[in-house]
């Protein structure tokens, strides 16, 4: 029997209908590209992104078309955003931040027929897009005065195109499973994989992240998304925004200390989500300059691990609360958060540290298992380790164009790629990236947990732990230790380092001294090429 | 095009599950209708609610099937209440406060199979049943020590008969547009009428409640749900609770406001929600014994219009947030917050009751609408009475078995039966019932309004006002006013009274002086009975 409730498909444009029916006067700020700020609110941004759905069908876009996006997170941004997810075609984030030919490959595995860009981004596009033949056209974000010189031919400027527009123009009328966003990973290896997003899914997602435990979005609330609508989406605030009727701040182009300083304190911010380093920039800056936070009272902190001692410094000296989320690009990217039980939160402030580090307890909706490599699904007691699964309708399903084949395990959970404890608390913590764990004798050995113990001993400068092929136990873990200048290599003393910190079948089998630990983008220790570099190797008893 | 994500049907067995593994070992309290304090987790009654849907198995139940309830708020309860639905079974909570007449008509109408009971409605049930041949069997929410003497024919004791079942069962798995709760409206004229919810309208509904400006529930927050599971879903509480695993509080048989304040001082709750009437009740007895409130520090109050005095009082003398709701059985109930904006937060206490007496903004998910009874829509400027008319993926499409026709306009909105304004901050506010509106000149009179300043003359105990027909206007006012003891009656001093007060077009065309108001069940007019008495009633110059 099928209950008798309204059918009413979940498309993201009612939440911009939302916005503007119930906060229509709230304000949107941007720093603008072009420098100065500006002003709008979710009505006009309303008109305005109806206006591009108009543009878009004048140009004979039709639903389920890819429509490109290379830009930092402002109010135009966004109306391109509604006005494109609107008719049915798919906005596709771009992130500027990839290298020139993966940014090429996507563009032309995604097949992308337009392409939004701000004023930044012209110059990257006049040298990639000869090599994109599909692309047909580009909108630069901007009025005529600003418009730059580009040999690229098909170039329309964003306010002329939409001025004529009408705003009389259909939204939504179609299945809530229709595809509406588009985001590729950046992958560590093998081509970036598209993650096609549903209306459903991103609805489902803006309602996740309004409880009062994830972003608890309220009219009262003015948010500042550091973390771009290119990055997972924003962590969902270009749709919580609206949906809740806060005012939001858009930093645009400017992502420096200063810049996002001066936007919190003018615009009286109270919410802001950010990735660490941009936290420690901030810091910086608000340090080094004897300021203070007037109206931020939390942050949402993302993308990797969070160290304690930013936590410490926005708690100890700011009175700041950190609530540390974990998600990826496949889940929408709401994962986990870190917000204590109370009976955590009645503990004394550092022993609650052992909980803030992790990475938290996922929201309903988000379902999380850990198993091993036989499959088995691993206990709750924070300490063994598995692999981390996850399943919910905000979850990737499979990649765009089947790009990396059945991706889902025989009940349905995504292989995030990670290794995690979960504790008894329900708390769970990323300790490893699969592929760079140990397999040892049916269990796992964390590399990061031994290199980040092995790397304090004095005559260290950098360590790196790799597993080797062993006979008998599949693969042994080895130490690689890069000396400070001037130290001479002891192996035994780097072992007993280690003695009485890990448990004793993770002491590693060999340590080697190397002359360079290579390290990728982000600063990590890039264990790719380390593993490349080491494919000789043997261990000495299995030689 | 369609989207890749997860397929990951919204089925409320998930709520229950998700307490399991994530806020297993949270308590739920329960003053039993036994007598004692009663603790349990949302572990515990995950287990018992899989043997609750084991026993129905067991008894042959089939999806689809209409399970009922006749219970209080208590853990029982909610165990029944997720052991119905996990299986695709329909839970059917009923009104014990309805008249036993309505209670058969419904019980039948719905085809109940088997009746879950409190003991203190066993005397109840032992008189209806003889006349609902269609239930099998009846299960009384008890031990055995103290299973009550009953005439009833297939009488199971609860403990006994989920004692035995297994664990081991399956649920969910369907269609997430399943039936899964009905509830039975109280209609003011005909039938009651059934809503049959869907596991996807409780689910969407769950997460609309869990925004910060609805229930905003967190692991830190206590809750006390004095509105009953048998009342609109008491609000969503019975899914929210869990769903955000905080500790549910339930009063069970006592309602009274003593029993209240007890639960809410020693279990230390933060948040609760219910009708005026017991709010009214809890301050008695708070005011009378010089008491406070140690830890509550929000309350929802909806069901009908909250009285200025009653926000006073709450912010007044206890420094707690009132937040007005909104809704109906039919909209699952979630419909409007009086949430204030920012702008409005920042007005003196006093301007801002203009706003906190209205029952204020739908949340993201509810769509409204102000109709006149030509069907235009009518403008947001906090006079123009319209039709409230309501959309969303949590409002009802059609009643059970088609009772009532169409119930949607050409547009999919619902007609609430309730005449509202909107006004530019987006408050609704709710004027009268439809049926209770005076149509005049294509334009409505709010009897309500004229009433509530026509009882204020001095010589007036109570005043009423119908609409007569008129040949011209359609409808024009008339006054009817019962006067006080030992008073003599002359009309034009009633009329001078409303001069200035309401609109000239408003003024009622006659007074009549009636020796009786008559009241209905909640002290409001019964217009119904009115209408009946006055029918032969002419207007002077219709005459």
């Amino acid at each position: 029997m099928l209950g008798l409730m309204q059918d009413w498909p979940l498309t993201v444009d009612r939440i911009l209908d939302h916005a503007k029916n119930w906060h229509g006067e709230r304000e949107v700020v941007t720093r603008s590209v072009e420098g100065p700020i500006e002003r709008t609110t979710y009505g006009e941004i309303h008109r305005r992104a109806r206006r591009v759905s108009s543009a878009l069908l004048n140009l004979d876009v039709k639903p389920g078309d890819r429509i490109a996006t290379l830009a930092w997170n402002t109010a135009d941004h966004i109306e391109a955003w509604y006005g494109i997810m609107g008719i049915g075609a798919v906005c596709h984030t771009l992130n500027p931040r990839l290298f020139p030919e993966q940014l090429v490959y996507i563009i032309n595995h995604a097949e992308d027929r337009i392409i939004f860009v701000d004023l930044t981004f012209v110059p990257l596009l006049n040298a990639i897009l000869p090599h994109c033949p599909k692309v047909e056209r580009v909108v630069i974000f901007t009025d005529r005065a600003h418009m730059p010189e580009t040999p690229l031919p098909v170039v329309d400027c964003y306010e002329e195109l939409i001025e004529g527009a009408s705003e009389d123009v259909q939204w939504g009328g179609f299945s809530e499973e229709t595809a509406c966003g588009l985001c590729y990973t950046s992958g560590t290896t093998g081509n970036p994989k598209g993650v096609l997003y549903s209306h459903r899914s991103n609805f489902i997602h803006t309602l996740l992240g309004l409880q009062t435990t994830v972003m608890g979005a309220t009219p009262k609330e003015v948010i500042l998304p550091v973390v771009p609508m290119f990055h997972a989406n924003a962590w969902g605030i270009a749709f919580g925004g609206p949906a809740a009727g806060s005012k939001l701040v858009m930093p645009g182009a400017r992502m420096d200390g200063e810049g996002i300083y001066e936007l919190l304190e003018s615009e009286g911010v109270t919410f802001s989500a950010a990735v660490p380093t941009v936290w420690q920039g901030l810091l910086g800056h608000v340090r080094q300059n004897g300021l203070k936070f007037s109206t931020l009272r939390r942050v949402l902190i993302g993308g990797s691990a969070v160290p304690e001692s930013l936590i410490r410094a926005f708690h100890d000296e700011f009175d700041i609360e950190v609530v540390q989320g974990w998600g990826m690009t496949e889940t929408s990217p709401i994962g986990t958060l870190s917000n204590l039980t109370p009976e955590l939160e009645s503990l004394p402030y550092d022993e609650q540290m052992k909980w803030r580090v992790k990475q938290g307890v996922p929201p309903l909706g988000v379902e999380l298992k850990l198993k091993n490599y036989a499959g088995q699904e691993m206990p709750r007691d924070g300490k063994t380790y598995g692999r981390l699964m996850v399943r919910g309708p905000t979850v990737a399903g499979a990649y765009f164009k089947g790009e990396g084949g059945e991706i889902l395990d025989n009940e349905g959970f995504f292989d995030t790629g990670d290794v995690a404890t979960i504790d008894d608390h329900g708390f769970m913590q990323i300790t490893d990236r699969a592929k760079d764990v140990i397999k040892s004798g049916g269990e796992w050995i964390s590399s990061i947990e031994i290199e980040n113990i092995a790397v304090g001993h004095p005559k260290a400068e950098l360590a790196a732990v790799i597993g080797a092929a062993h006979p008998k136990w599949d693969e042994r873990p080895v130490l690689l230790v890069k000396l400070k200048d001037g130290e001479t290599g002891d192996k035994a003393e780097h072992l007993d380092f280690l003695k009485g910190k890990i448990a004793k079948w993770w002491m590693p089998d060999d340590v080697v001294f190397v002359d360079d630990i290579p390290l990728g983008a982000t600063g990590k220790i890039d264990k790719k090429v380390l593993r490349e570099r080491m494919k000789d190797y043997r261990l000495p008893e299995a030689g």
